[in-house]
């Protein structure tokens, strides 16, 4: 595999590519790296690359003719990444699209700026390293020669060594790896990996993966479902499903009006369904619908048990689909307490507003705070009407941040605001 | 400002912190750099730093004796970091913390392995630079000591540059840059540019920063909502707000039932408020409902009318909440064509389904989509029943990805799935 870097600096790299596994990869002809330096094609006296940006502002822009000369420079038949924060970032299917590929140029910019049409002339592909801003596109070169050459045929003594690490499979971290000696500073070896049980390794190891990524990275998760040899093995696992382990609570009190007054509201058939079959979907604990209205009470219970009693009649033929297998975890409660007590734990209580107020938790931050805690139970707390009575709110442990769009109209049903939650917190696919 | 490498090769920092930006930082002592190399606290005859994993596989992992002894070499005081791809991913918010503390430690391992202990005891943090391998933690140190360098107090000339970049807000990628000349290659420098007129420069510069954002990296855009600023900067700008031109159209015909057979349902009451409160709380265009039944259109259509009557005769007292609003974008058609037609454009049809098929597309690149096409509305399908008949996904431009959460029981009501792919698509504050 060919290489070819655009620097102004080339001489940044001389170490980089000399040292270690790029060293070994250049001596022995697996991945050749040359360069080309702008500066070799300016045509004036004092050899310039930048001038300063119209519309004025701090910091010099790349000129587009020495740059766009020098990428030329390599002919046709290389595929030509600019390295910009404004690029796509770097992923490991990005890494091994470019590692597939005979010739790249990776071209190395001020990060400050680049003359726009140096890109819509001359750039096939325009590649971030992160959400950080460097000072020039070389540092990220480094490391794209690093992560590409790694992934050419030969250049790892064991080829196997790049298939089962971090984002090989695009969701999960990699397993928590051990070395002698057995025991360092109070620290032991799992005894698992000692017993030399193949299969029971091999499962431990894929379940610490997923549990890893549940706790640091969250989203990965949510990326896509896990498949079903992962759900089997990590089916009612706390740590890596925190839906197992969180329950939905609807309240119709104490909750407000559309004057602020408190009040009890009335229940809604709708309410109780929908939440029923998101709850179900997203694969949580219960739901636990909380009225002081005994008559509203029976009439919700009297709403399960006509799905529940159709299900056992049709038995196998009502198909896994069937509503009561939703309506199957509904529980009523006269008051919040009464169903936290209910719940167990006791639950991290979790409150839900669509008022903007402090103390509000990002969803991926809650992820990650249920990892830390993978023993208790979560209770979501939802209100009707116009939404959860202040001193509910005050005395949750956790408000989520609200559900906000683009516009200045906000108010969603509870119905839509239950399913959106539970879908940014358990949903997969985004 | 001081930074500690751990590495076992700190030959290959030589030539990128002797040259360009770092150089000139170390030479005027704003930066100072120096290294531990774990080889030195090696006490077998080999100097052996790593070992086979316990448990087997491919590739060695790094003892835990030599590293922690280099770690701890430097003292106390000392925040230390390990690189690694199982840590939290760098962005520029992280490099400003790293940046701000006197003294940061950057602990290099092979990426295939170090051994848990390590960092279970010695390590304060672990950063990962992106989702992709490194063959050690070197490159990822180069890059981090760049990003963190330049924001050290004098490093970079004009302290004015770090301010406006890339990531500088957390959301938005950084506007077009052009300097001199004015055409180059057929392209010319836009003349808002060129005119020097502050003010127009600076939202121009905002407004292709947002646009630019919206089609390179929509995600970015649905971390938190627009400044006010921003919004009014942007009202109405379809490349920006794919939302302002996306209608929601919900079919009662052609939709299956339970036994798959095309049929046409009847309208529910709670999904015409539903997702008119869904499509308002987005920002969307429009919302179209469909039905074949004249009565039923009627129907919706007298809906509407008796909260729009009610908003007007409210006036002012009714408030900018009132649910007048969110019904005043509601239409009816007997057909999908009809709906189609009167959104106009013709629109990018995108179609729902629970169901698995092929030819789905994800909500990251279908945001990336409509920005190619700012001119362009858009129509996302949704059916009633048991989803929209085959016919009609078959003839969308798009289908969507199917809502799913890790749960094998998949049924949500139409208006919970209208209110998550809504979210999904145009939610801000994931």
């Amino acid at each position: 595999m060919r290489i070819t870097v655009v620097t102004l600096f080339p001489e940044l790299f001389d170490s980089p590519l000399a040292a270690s596994l790029l060293g070994k990869a250049r001596a022995a002809g697996l991945v050749s790296i040359d360069f080309v330096n702008p500066r070799d094609f300016t045509s004036d006296r004092h050899r310039s690359v930048d001038d300063a940006p119209y519309g004025g502002g701090p910091g010099m822009v790349m000129k587009p003719q020495p740059l766009v000369d020098a990428i030329e420079s390599a002919g046709a038949g290389v595929h030509r990444v600019l390295l910009t924060p404004g690029g796509a970032p770097l992923d490991q299917a990005r890494v091994r699209e470019l590692a597939a590929r005979p010739h790249i140029m990776l071209v190395c910019g001020r990060y400050e700026g680049i003359d726009e049409r140096v890109s819509r002339i001359a750039i096939d592909e325009e590649i971030s390293l992160g959400d950080f801003v460097l000072s020039g596109g070389e540092p990220a070169a480094i490391a794209v020669i690093d992560a590409v050459a790694r992934l050419v045929p030969g250049v790892l003594g064991e080829f196997a060594s790049t298939v089962e690490e971090s984002f090989s499979d695009g969701v999960s971290l990699e397993y928590p790896q051990y070395t002698r000696p057995p025991e360092f500073r109070g620290l032991a070896v799992p005894d698992i990996l000692v017993g030399g049980h193949h299969e029971k390794v091999r499962a431990w190891r894929r379940r610490e993966a997923l549990r890893r990524t549940a706790a640091r990275r969250p989203e990965l998760l949510k990326l896509r479902r896990l498949s079903s040899a992962d759900r089997a093995l990590v089916a009612g696992d706390p740590a890596v499903l925190p839906a197992s382990r969180t329950h939905v609570v609807l309240a119709h009190h104490p909750v407000i009006d559309r004057t602020g007054e408190v009040v009890t509201s009335s229940i809604t058939n709708l309410d109780v369904h929908d939440i029923a079959r998101a709850a179900a979907t997203y694969g949580l604990a219960g739901y636990e619908v909380v009225t002081p209205v005994a008559v509203q009470r029976e009439k919700i219970e009297h709403m399960a048990r006509v799905w529940l009693d159709e299900l056992a009649a049709e038995g196998a033929r009502a198909g896994h689909g069937h509503r009561g297998h939703a309506l199957a975890p509904i529980r009523v409660h006269a008051s919040i307490e009464d169903a936290l007590a209910a719940i167990g734990g006791p639950p991290l209580v979790v409150a839900t507003s669509a008022r903007a107020g402090d103390r509000r938790i990002r969803y991926r931050d809650l992820l990650r705070l249920l990892a830390e805690i993978p023993e208790r139970p979560c209770a979501l707390l939802f209100g009707t009407g116009h939404g959860l009575a202040d001193p509910v709110i005050a005395s949750a442990d956790h408000v989520l941040e609200p559900i906000e769009g683009q516009s200045d109209w906000n108010h969603l049903s509870v119905r839509s605001a239950a399913a959106v939650i539970l879908d940014r917190l358990f949903g997969c696919g985004a």
